[in-house]
């Protein structure tokens, strides 16, 4: 994370950062009006939350890096405003978990798909599924159900930061477990997931790779017991009593 | 506000309605990148108070239409949100209470200045200020501190929603009685304003004219009554308690 020139200690550095990629996004066709909308969104529960990572959000992140290590084909799911915020992040996350990436948008339209595609390469990435686009979500409409079969059709654990509704409970719905990244710990995506995030996803992505790197050499049964000792409910909870209980000024 | 084919019984109409004039903000080059994201942290401010006008908003907004209407010289500030959210509104409010309507950017640029000013005329404005450009606010850098001279420049109470806080505190130090729509009650716009409306503008502005138009015969002594017994410390607390405590579902 070096693409702004202001100094990583600058106590507004990830929010200026954030800032700063998002307005990229938006030159590059990657970023939609409602992915604008939706960061705004973000914003606002960040704020909230204090900007900082609570320690259950740590511990979801630590579970969900143990998820994608014990997972047979995990899955990356990245849609404009993940490919926008965090491309080199996801990449290094892909590389560390062995997970496969998968273009997934809201509002699909091949020509966003193409540069979201092409951003992350940009960013390392060496194949960026999604626009095979020959496996369905059943319970979706048309546009909105496509996969690809042998990328999220096929995956047992995926990763879906900053899902919409509908989608993350489609997901959950075929027997995938799910992980979500979502500031909004009352969201459908975020209850809807076997691991909620409650972070913002600049913070998270680097946190889950941390985390899964920590734990390369864990055996099965510790990376297991990381995963039963987390307890999603706990987490929406302190999730929702730091955005009721910060600071708001 | 007729302008969806949605009934307004629909229990969506207003947020429904909402997205569909921003988005018609952004097509007319009225709404900026900024505008969008702003937008974004409104609703989520909005979704934690319950999307409705609380009794200490509905207050405020009596006490900003008795300041309107003691005014010698009000004005009603135009950004870029408020002209795509409420154009047709803010033109009901300035007649209502004989306010001046002056256009005024935090990004400005002389080609959003007459987009937004012949949006507002398309939505019955006679006369809109802002594009003589004549006068100062002190304490503010070039662009950000220009005003028209027989416009803000001269007003002695001010309606400034969404604004950003160093324009909303440094119009406050000159002295200008203001009154604020801001979703965020511990923001420094609505932290500096005489009257800070916690509510959405899009239920703020026609329930601010609505009272105006109660108000119109009311004597100078019972308008001074309510200004004076509105309590802007208890509207700010009660705002914050009903976020807090509101639900998040």
């Amino acid at each position: 994370m070096s693409d702004i020139e202001i100094p990583e200690s600058h106590p507004r550095y990830l929010s200026l950062l954030t800032r700063h990629r998002i307005e990229e996004g938006v030159e590059k066709g990657i970023t939609s009006k409602q992915g604008l909308i939706a960061e705004g969104r973000g914003e606002a529960f960040d704020y909230l939350l204090g900007e900082e990572t609570i320690p259950s959000a740590d511990a979801a992140a630590r579970a969900a890096a143990a998820r994608l290590l014990l997972a047979e084909h995990p899955v990356l799911s990245v849609n404009g405003n993940v490919a926008a915020l965090v491309p080199g992040e996801m990449v290094e996350l892909a590389d560390a978990v062995g997970a496969d990436i998968e273009v997934n948008l809201f509002n699909r339209t091949e020509e966003r798909l193409r540069a979201i595609a092409d951003h992350l390469r940009d960013h390392g990435a060496s194949e960026v599924k999604g626009l095979t686009a020959d496996g369905r979500i059943p319970g979706l409409d048309h546009e909105r159900a496509k996969v690809d079969a042998d990328g999220i059709g096929s995956a047992d654990v995926v990763l879906v930061p900053l899902e919409d509704g509908d989608r993350a409970e489609a997901l959950a719905a075929m027997g995938k477990v799910e992980i979500v990244v979502d500031l909004n710990p009352m969201s459908r995506s975020a209850q809807s997931a076997a691991v909620p995030i409650v972070d913002n996803i600049v913070r998270a992505v680097p946190n889950v790779t941390a985390h899964a790197r920590d734990l390369s050499d864990a055996s099965r049964e510790e990376l297991e017991r990381i995963v039963e000792t987390f307890d999603r409910e706990a987490a929406l909870r302190e999730a929702e009593a730091a955005i009721r209980g910060g600071e708001l000024a």
